[in-house]
């Protein structure tokens, strides 16, 4: 399994002038062949940071997603209508596992 | 590295009640040994999903934050303030990783 940690800041002021769009592209993806999670989350603690988590079956379907049609407008729409601050997206090969 | 994704599901109505004592906890908990990454972010797509994403040096600075006390304290306060509808959270040691 391929376990995605990352986040997007934005100006806060434009969280909510992405959300329905943000929204309708995690409907979109969770359909995608491959994926078992994928979410995106408002931080509590710092405003206008959105975290990234994602669980993927393979390497082959993180790579579908990331040339899907879906995540070109999705990023096209980002810069057009947020100031985006700071990205990270890293993704992790999964090994040992523990439930907590 | 250890990396964490979880979520703890609550009553919609009950994520501003608990914020404030959740920030203080994030707070703390970064403070400790062996933490890269601690945060909560709310989903955006599904009300009451508080996402949770950790990145630790160790398995054991991941234990003993399962064993600090501060820890408890929010346990305890979440179990007295919100109805928990759900709850997964799930270490992996970190394999290949790629940055997107």
């Amino acid at each position: 399994m391929i376990l995605v940690i990352g986040h997007v800041k934005i100006a806060p002021a434009n969280v909510a002038a992405v959300r329905p769009t943000l929204q309708t592209m995690i409907a979109t993806t969770r359909q995608e062949k491959g994926c078992i999670l994928y979410a995106f989350a408002e931080d509590v603690s710092e405003p206008g940071v959105l975290r990234i988590v994602e669980r993927w079956e393979s390497w082959e379907a993180l790579a579908a997603h990331g040339k899907a049609p879906h995540m070109k407008v999705w990023s096209d729409f980002l810069k057009a209508t947020a100031t985006v601050l700071d990205r990270e997206v890293i993704a992790y090969e999964a090994g040992e596992t523990k439930p907590l």
